[in-house]
């Protein structure tokens, strides 16, 4: 297959694209990059990156950014961050990307374990974590072509721990290589409008 | 107790101030209003809607407009009216009124059972009512002074079928007069951080 990772410099999205590359061609897309760039929260940049690298298999996004901070300090500015980062970025991606997506083929978003169980400063990201698993249940029903959409909802990376640990007092973190198998499985299994929770233990 | 009602004209709202008017005082709000008027959409007009009603002890949103459209023609335009109003109007409403809430009041949103049950055209309407009811799980962990939030989500309501029932094809509905008690519950009980699903036997 041909699969698109998007954020694949990330700490997820490296070992995704490792993953992977075991068995696959992966075009790697990041926000800064010198390769396929892509700035997750313009849908000009989403098509543009499409008409580059054209038809695909397979869309994994680790990409989409939120704003954490405490509730009744969340500017507008911050909500819209999430809003075009995490969750319009997702859908737009999906919309676009489901017009270059091969027959049959999948697209994998990212979600997070905050939709579920709320951490401080988390709210944004609870509301719009959670919009996009509502989301992909929704649009999984839509996709023509036999196209699936499933997310991934990570706990925090063990690998990031020390930049994340403190917000997640007390969580199970997963490593990135275990994190990258729900991808895999999203890739080349045969489900959809799902939400792998990926946080076993929590 | 003094409660505002947010869409008090509308099918459900309605109810609900009958509901609750039979043991509190209620004032009703409305887009178009002679009495009250409030724009969902507009966190000035929601301020200034405050601003004029002064201190409340409970709040309750039967307000909120999402597009649906079939997700290949949802427009970013389309999104962001549900954006605005369902997701982001009701985020600021819970923002704003709760500096205007007494000493252990409480805040009812509304969500909706297409969050859980997809129809035809009700992708925004998933993804926007699950991201309200992850808000209200995440953000019911910070309000100060014992306020409480919860989030009601309503089947399609039996006085609407005649609109709405095409879109809900084989769902059992429920009567505006049922639909109001959970909001009373909401208002009166001591639960927060919940979403009411009213929609029994989906």
């Amino acid at each position: 297959m041909k699969i698109l990772v998007i954020g694949a410099s990330g700490t997820i999205g490296s070992r995704i694209a490792d993953t992977l590359s075991s068995a696959h061609e992966v075009i790697k897309a990041n926000y800064k990059s010198s390769a396929v760039q892509i700035d997750l929260s313009d849908a000009a940049s989403i098509a543009a990156t499409f008409e580059a690298v054209g038809k695909v298999d397979a869309i994994v996004c680790a990409a989409g950014n939120v704003a954490f901070n405490a509730f009744s300090e969340l500017s507008r500015e911050e909500w819209d961050m999430g809003i075009n980062s995490r969750l319009m970025g997702q859908v737009n991606l999906t919309k676009i990307g489901s017009k270059y997506l091969n027959d049959g083929g999948s697209i994998t978003l990212t979600s997070g374990i905050v939709a579920d169980f709320p951490i401080a400063y988390g709210t944004s990201a609870a509301t719009l974590n959670g919009a996009i698993e509502h989301f992909v249940k929704a649009v999984a029903l839509e996709p023509p072509r036999n196209i699936r959409i499933n997310v991934v909802s990570p706990t925090v990376v063990t690998e990031s721990l020390s930049v994340y640990g403190d917000y997640f007092p007390g969580f199970n973190s997963i490593n990135a290589e275990d994190l990258a198998k729900y991808y895999l499985r999203s890739v080349s299994g045969v489900e959809t409008g799902q939400t792998f929770k990926a946080f076993a233990g929590n």
